[in-house]
């Protein structure tokens, strides 16, 4: 604010805060969205008019209050089927695509299996195919926001390089231009970590709605984290930040695909659970669904190995706590699962290791928006240039 | 930016912008304040002589620039000797005292050591004799602007009251308010974590100027972190963050004093590394500092301990690398004289343990403040008011 800003930058600013709140919230009536951006009746008019002229919102009356007088106040929503984006999920045994509307709204859908070792362009091959399919069924009339993808792995901030995947085993791809590629450039294709974009979205619209202190922790054969602190999500110099699973907790422990040893991942990813469990030879979410499964129905070996698991989870989320002291840790991919079993397990090694005034106010969560916060929050990443400046 | 600011916003805004780039840069000339704040030359003018009205900064001639015609450029000053600050510091066996001028200038200082042990009432005597020693002193004329305490425990953003200070041994203490009592309340006492003042001062003119995402690591008998990330101090909900002494890297390691076992602190703190050099009756940083010394003259026991603890110090900055990505990490309080002579052991291990993604473009730094980085951080509580609106 070094010099005052005209009329014409706090519009532009003002468009951007009213189509952030109602692709976040929703629906909402021009009464609410004048107490909640703090801006007058005519303001909101005035917006809602510019963004309903470029087809971003529309407006229709809603229901009338009951116990007010006067005429129904008019009901802003995103234009969800029209204004859409790409997005796009490589996990370690999944690929995933999904057309995703103004709102994060899944308008279509793709899913299929990611055998273990697939390259890059035999990863690239299908998802493409996907947003062929799914191209051939966008309505007349709509418009494309561009493409968001988001990897299991690190990635470079200035150009969204893939620098190392290890669990999906790729060093050093340019993922998101070899996408491109196939696709056809029709706009920006922005990668970014699964982890970092689902705490993006559990942040804004999901178990974290409101808190601004979150470590959304992610797990697979790896671990990583989307950590939130004061309200900004942690990315580091490079974009890097968050790799918490390879936070060394056991020096005396297993090597580590990386080199080190006793790297949190190595008691808490998948393959230490199924060894412990007695079936090292399987892998992949379903074999690790079927061990908390049995642990559930009482089967002593996997309940050992979910307690053991649950107490390293414990022990790794205390020390993020001592270190973030924040409001709410997210527990998702198979950490989810390993959570809803072993929560007491959890809790009970996270207040030992955890300082009393950093855990005080903690919530453990799983994710209420599953494993579709990775796909719409990979679809944010494309959103995201919309609602800096919807006109442009 | 909801509403257009008007140009009285924009001016305050605009002093205190001025005002902070002097405080934290020095002397600067009009043609430097022009290109550095992007504002044109009758501005910067007309800010500076409200500033220098309000007594807050002076201004003079500078040197005639060589190979330029015309007159040479006023050069613009904080008013270091008028406008100052108290400064306190309560570490694990120091008491000190500061009286700070504008723009980081230690003008009168006192110091006295603290036994283990000492309890508030005892510890708050002194440090307010200090201030009013030092208040005897200070010149006709001159404008106090509040005092800032920097304190090795936990403290409750809200309130400034100490939660845990577990090696000074105190627990749920209002500091602040006692002190404020014994000096007569003259203004603000804020309370801050002495890693997070000291990091706050080495990232705005120290080791880490100019680089956004930065730790901070404290050591005496335990240790903390002031970690700044994408130019922000994490401080958490409650403002606890940071803990990074509690950070478990040894399941199978030493009880800690927080009930935990193997927490960081017991294997890189004060008594580790004296233990480990055969001097478990010893403490303090005269102690660390003999220890330091044995080692660089060749004592092969005390080489053997300085190893060990540089080992778990590479370990555990390992594991804050791959969770921050940062630029730089500074050795503070006793981890700087460890990292001086363990600095090729405590690389070594960090690299092992941190994904070079993460770490490629870390620096490793000794403060270049020193230990007066905590008590000009202190200062910097108070300054920070005047610095956010400089007519109030």
């Amino acid at each position: 604010m070094r010099t005052t800003p005209t009329q014409e930058d706090v519009r532009r600013n003002n468009l951007g805060t009213l189509l952030r709140y109602v692709h976040i919230h929703g629906a909402t009536s021009r009464a609410e969205l004048t107490t909640r951006l703090g801006l007058n009746r005519s303001t909101i008019g005035a917006l809602t008019a510019d963004l309903a002229a470029a087809g971003l919102v529309t407006e229709k009356k809603g229901p009338r209050e009951t116990g007010r007088a006067g005429r129904p106040s008019l009901v802003v929503r995103p234009e969800s089927v029209k204004v859409y984006a790409y997005a796009l999920n490589i996990e370690v045994d999944r690929l995933r695509a999904a057309r995703i509307g103004l709102g994060g709204h899944i308008l279509d859908r793709r899913e299929a299996p990611r055998p273990r070792g697939m390259q890059v362009v035999d990863a690239v091959q299908p998802l493409a195919g996907f947003i062929h399919e799914m191209r051939a069924a966008v309505p007349e009339g709509s418009r494309y926001v561009g493409a968001g993808l988001a990897i299991a792995g690190m990635v470079r901030r200035a150009d969204g390089m893939v620098r190392l995947a290890p669990t999906i085993g790729w060093v050093d791809e340019p993922v998101g231009d070899a996408l491109v590629e196939r696709i056809g450039d029709e706009g920006p294709m922005i990668v970014g970590n699964i982890a970092d974009v689902s705490a993006m979205v559990e942040h804004t619209r999901g178990a974290a709605a409101g808190r601004d202190n979150v470590i959304y922790l992610y797990g697979d054969v790896g671990v990583g984290a989307g950590i939130i602190a004061g309200g900004r999500r942690i990315s580091g110099r490079g974009g890097y930040g968050g790799e918490v699973g390879h936070m060394v907790v056991n020096p005396q422990g297993e090597l580590c695909s990386c080199g080190s040893r006793g790297c949190w991942e190595t008691e808490i990813g998948e393959y230490p659970l199924l060894r412990l469990a007695g079936r090292p030879d399987r892998s992949g979410r379903e074999a690790v669904l079927a061990v908390v499964d049995a642990a559930m129905r009482g089967d002593w070996v996997a309940q050992q190995a979910v307690r053991q698991v649950g107490d390293w989870l414990g022990l790794g989320v205390g020390n993020l706590v001592n270190i973030f002291n924040p409001e709410a840790v997210i527990f998702g991919g198979t950490l989810r699962d390993i959570y809803l079993v072993a929560a007491a397990q959890i809790r009970s090694r996270l207040n030992e290791v955890a300082l009393p005034a950093c855990r005080d106010e903690i919530r453990l969560r799983t994710p209420e928006l599953g494993r579709d916060a990775a796909l719409i929050g990979a679809a944010e990443l494309a959103f995201e240039r919309l609602l800096a400046d919807p006109l442009v």
